[in-house]
């Protein structure tokens, strides 16, 4: 197994029970995601050696935050501890035809605010086999930027696999600031995933004709899209998850992977009903840096979408399934029929 | 916006958690409900000036009750205190092919007790432009039938426009009380909303052919009866919801709106999977309403029908839904996707 | 309405809330059930008068599962106390593409370790009209297989009619112990309930093509296995009935019935959304019984086939239905609408 | 063990979760109970064979009501179904300085509008050794006064045992009404349970001195009443228990019992903290039944007062002890050490 | 009735269910409060017409804030929106010897951002009589504590009664900043209230012997700070509670009131056992400014201590009790009986 | 900080809800604990390399057991994986004059069944400076027993410091068999914890006098007592608790130690209210050790007594307190003051 990297802010999630509206809530159910921390979650279900970077504060809070990555397996000596508050956001999850509400209160957080001497990259990286970041901790606060180009700086140093989540989150920054940063850190990037939604606003870069609204999948403009990327930027591998949104409750789901050559194409599944899609890009990149380092690319794709469906049937940001329950739907096995 | 008036008894609904039966309860859920209040606070939600015409007991239920129109920015100047006891529903909500169920017990109710010095009419009505007003309000006791009158009388001699849902309760009436209560009442609607069924049992006529159970919509068939109503009260405006129940978790969801020339036919959702249907007619009611008043009838006709489309996703009786959110849906956007 | 004995084991069945994982919860949900139990509890629910056999710990978790059947009008004089533990089971319900999970603890339990000197089986089946059980009874120890027996020769020195369903439970025994026993207890049984999987493995049987998984019915191979059954054992009726499993959240159902002539077909459901299946082979079993007590074949049929889909959208082991909803459902109303 | 009869009317109890208040609910928490019910539960948990006589709704929540009263061993064949409604209350349950406080909602309640055809009084006291009753049932409405007193008669027909608890309900009848029913009841008497207040209120007899709001007891005023009582009606027995409430979370709890010679007097509890004290009378009336039927005076006082000392440590209206958890209180053992 | 303004800030308070610790929530209980807030919600349940000053963001949970004012009886026309976030602060409720524990994360809401155009203080203080606000406002930010000033000149300018709760906040400023803002804000003050570490911390006034901890009071002392406080700002009246705190269950409670000649001391409340002592203070404010606006001086203290004590049984920051509660209370019946 | 070792089972707790009883419950609340996993959050609390050595069945129920050792810091590298199940306990907790019940379900556990291969002691013991165990291991069963000499024999070999908690457990094994394990293993223990009771029934000694269940202590008996058993065993220390039983919500609680010359008495505590006892004598455990480890001898008990009565204050077995919270409690400050 090997020793994976992932950097980032673990936030504290609330959310109204069941199907209710926020403004409706009288109490908030509350769990730990973010999506490097998802990535780090399910690695370690897959039998990893995880280690996640970020900053706590030193309140309860912050031992909430940790006590969930130690639960779900993830090693912790790379956490800091320190800065005024952890990163919240309140979901509303959709409910068929309405759909889901997030709101951030993550500004000011511990990691938005950690700084170069929180972290000793060298010891971080000196025994990993891969570091996987994504485009939201860039976005966190520009020192958070710098954070992330110097752990990609030190990564490279120990020959270490990178891959990068583009995930643009409006909410963060602007098209153009992610754009300064974005550019930049490619170069430190092998495998490479990301939408044409985050490939245009991240990078720039447009997919010629694509509807994505509408679910329709022009495959030939992706390969442009990836031909284009991978000649711009050397990334190995590019991947990208097609999301089908029917409603908040039934979406189409499949992937693509290219390796500069190949374009892969993914079974799709038709996922309803959805219990919680939140962390579904995750699942997926955790999925394939799975697939890829026990797999070949044809099984590792197949994997990682297999993965990312059964998380929108998984209650939290965590993808709390084994690779023994992915395989078994890779295999084919849908029915739903009770093991006893 | 406008200043807008309902009438009618507002219950507090009981019903056991999640999807379980009543006789499985150990606790009840509550939230506040009843068609016109239902109506208020949807208004309420869209900027209007509403208040709601009731009378609740001297208790900490009534207290309740108030509470919950209060939040939901509903004006109670106009809310009568006293009487024995509040009405209560008991709703068993269904699910899939099974269907919903509910135990009235509002009998003997303050407001089915209400009598004519309670309420000031015509202070009531004096700045109002419109007055919302159901079948249910003159079915909970002939005083509670004179009243409704008096309250008409009053509205029209303010020249308030009326509407009326004539939502023909059978546990409440038979359709021989109903009609010779209704077909009175009906010469102070100037906009009339019911489907078929209603209009049978409470004004006695009825459509020619239509199937509405199987769901098989004949317009041919609205259009006549339409015009049959239309012709005998006077009616400005005829509207009504064509309901596919395809099961408690599934419905089509559709509207007509008829102006005594023309028949707007709406576009028709698909409402998979089903929260809470309950208030579904009302949402459609206040939709039409604001539509109407803010709108041309066509977009009235799409927003009341989204606006209640939306409802089958909201918890409880009253559809908490902004403007905003209801004319997302009516642009079209049904994908679900997470607003992050 | 008949004297009716059931006689098996009934656990307590723990389940995180909602649709969570087990490894998630911080809580389980409670019922009773067990196959036998569950039958009872159905036809108790009928109108007859049934009692269940089994033995229960003297403690407040055997007070607790007795109270459970009492609360249901299941009559259970007939229920030894005393013995080491009540069983348990562990159910995490699946959702859409994630099928449910059963961990059993239930070794060692009462019922299990109960002996001869436990049941008075004269008295319990003087006045019985019918005697149902299933093949997880003798599955539950050595004992328990003698046990059963002994039930079953009272049975039939009484006149009573014996249905089992065969319900081979893979955790419980293997084929070859279940051959061993149930080959042997088919010379006292009258009606036959179990599906082709079932027969193979209890009874070392197989039908010839059918591919279960998938859900493709052959009804004519069926009808070849019925016939070599009826041949073997002398079955008065065998029935089984047909999932087709889409999905944890959406199920095919349907059901046959042949009476040795005749093969009967029932109608097909299309189950979507399914709260809770546990139970639903029981259901069938229950409806059965209670069908041909009072209806003609076909009806009967009908009957079970209606009020187990029914079950679906129960939670819990138990069918809380009344015989009328399930009438309700047989003539062909899936629409779902709210009863008021 | 006993054949004993109480009859009276069960409601559903409504009560907002925790310590909240009524207005803060968001949903009830819901038991059953009512005074003889709880009763019949108490002396059914000790090992009698007890009848509840009642009428109730036929509906789900009668059905609920009544598969409360089955899982708790109470008989149920003396139940009529029909009528309007289940009688219900809301309970606000007191904390410390904050007393309880309940709304009723009961009136047109099933019980309260059954009539003599309900109910076979032959058949229900023809084994019967025991009857107990309280002022309850008679203040429900005329006829369930003539009810009351039509099954006295057939008890006393069947030289059948009366007991009966006062119960004074002030929201139910003015002491006069009580007064001009309860002094003819009387004469069926031959255990009286009532204290002070309730001896004032429904007979019109006063204690001459004791301040009961303050705690302080004044035994000797006591026997001086006891003894007119005893004079005036010929009971066998009076019984009183003597509440000295310090707060809703800490009561003093003592017993006396007199025999129209001796005076006995129980040891005093101090219960602190309280959990629920709704049905503490009726866990005494009970626990005094159970002990007089077998053991001595003194002795069967001790056993009422322990029982009802433990009924204010258990949640709902019924006093779900067994005897064995009385008789250990009784011998002392206050030390709530862990069983294990 | 007086028409009272508050304002302040109002917080989302999220803390775990029952009495467990922040690090094993797995959800948190949700309701609304902070000191000025609290004053409102309980001057408008004792009749007041109180409106709200404060500025919340334009997102669902500024809506929920909101609604919480609106559903108890506080104005709200006075509310700004935007800003860009709620305060929220994290409560761990005591129990017994374990004290309860509170994080702020109320940095950087929107009313510690709000500035002087958000608010029009001459319409706001135009028909106003009463004008109370805590220490807690201007510790928020510079700019809250130069609006705090603003408000009380434009209080002043109308003539408008002054009450302060000093309430000072070692999280949100050190004595020196504290001392610095409030020593200049006195002048504007007519009532002032406040503890002895509060007038220590925010004044720089200390009480010569007192050992608050331990609960011991020297009235003596207490006279002597008061006729210095009163001496040197002009106060017409001072208040303080005195809190005995001998557990996080447990708390003696008492006031003193001085009106520049006599001193005023109150019962002394026992209460135990404690629910919620959060917004204890700010009841005893409410509770005061309605006493003294409707009853004499002893009146009032006795008022306000007693619904103060009140307070620690009601769950959440608001004091939801009648003024016929408190009165109760205040005329000596502790006693818990049941009102039925 | 030191690296600790203890071996032991941890079970799954289920409890109904409040202080509703365990006839009442329709679900459980669970959490994870045992006599030595408790010792091991405690002390990993305070923050010291704490290795937990049992085996955990193969399912979600062990993986979910596991996660809540990882979640509070105890190292899982020596947690063997197999067997058959997991331990379970069903608890209800005791209200007042209510007594807590337990009722043990851990027979044919995992680690009941774990043998020698599943542990490798001479890596478990290799860097380990102290050992704690408790008499509940050797009393799961007889290879159970072994399995303890063998760690006991490895930890000597290890130099290891060896600490035990008698905890008698009479539903588990008889004085006799206790007797004939433990005498043999105290020859390995320098730090003995046990009350009178323990000692008597786990080695067969007898306190002359004193009176456990009154809370009498005679503490010069006890100081025999000592003198006995380290004369006899050669116990470097022993430590006791006093529990005063009051009621199942006040206990008082002090602890004395004996160095062998001089006998240590802590403070008294007096517990009221009472959260969860259970636990309360492991956090007296880890205390003590936490204390002897870097304290003197007199504070280290003082520590240990103070945490283990802030233990009675937390719900779950786990004492989830800090070092700095415990301080507090020994300084003196019992006030229950909230830290805002």
């Amino acid at each position: 197994m090997a020793n994976i990297i992932t950097m980032g802010e673990i936030m504290c999630r609330l959310s109204p029970p069941g199907a209710t509206r926020l403004v409706q809530a009288t109490a908030f159910n509350i769990v730990y995601g973010g999506g490097e921390a998802n990535v780090a979650v399910s690695l370690a279900g897959f039998g990893h050696d995880v280690h996640f970077v970020t900053k706590l504060p030193n309140n309860e809070l912050g031992d909430a935050a940790l006590a969930s990555l130690k639960a779900n397996n993830v090693q912790t000596n790379a956490v800091a501890r320190g800065g005024s508050r952890l990163g919240l956001y309140f979901l509303e999850t959709g409910f068929g035809i309405r759909p889901s509400k997030v709101i951030y209160d993550r500004a000011g957080s511990a990691m938005a605010e950690a700084t170069d001497p929180d972290f000793d990259f060298d010891a971080i990286f000196a025994n990993a086999n891969w570091f996987h970041w994504t485009g939201i901790t860039p976005a966190l606060s520009p020192q958070a930027a710098q954070l992330t180009k110097k752990a990609l700086i030190a990564a490279k140093k120990h020959q270490v696999t990178v891959s990068v989540d583009l995930n643009y989150r409006k909410k963060l920054w602007s098209p153009k600031q992610a754009q300064a940063v974005m550019t930049d850190l490619m170069q430190y990037v092998d495998v490479m995933i990301g939408n044409e939604e985050d490939a245009q606003l991240s990078l720039g870069l447009t997919l010629r004709k694509t509807n994505v609204t509408s679910g329709e999948l022009i495959k030939e403009d992706y390969l442009e899209m990836f031909r284009s990327l991978s000649s711009q930027y050397g990334f190995q591998l590019i991947a990208t998850t097609l999301r089908e949104s029917y409603s908040a409750s039934k979406n189409g789901w499949q992937a693509l992977l290219f390796d500069g050559e190949r374009l892969y194409e993914s079974k799709r599944y038709l996922i309803e009903p959805i219990l919680d899609r939140v962390g579904g890009g995750d699942a997926f990149s955790a999925g394939l840096i799975h697939g890829l380092l026990t797999r070949d690319k044809e099984q590792a794709l197949e994997f990682a979408v297999a993965a990312s469906a059964l998380k929108h049937t998984i209650y939290g940001d965590f993808n709390l399934v084994t690779e023994n329950e992915v395989d078994t739907l890779v295999t084919g096995d849908l029915s739903g029929r009770i093991q006893r």
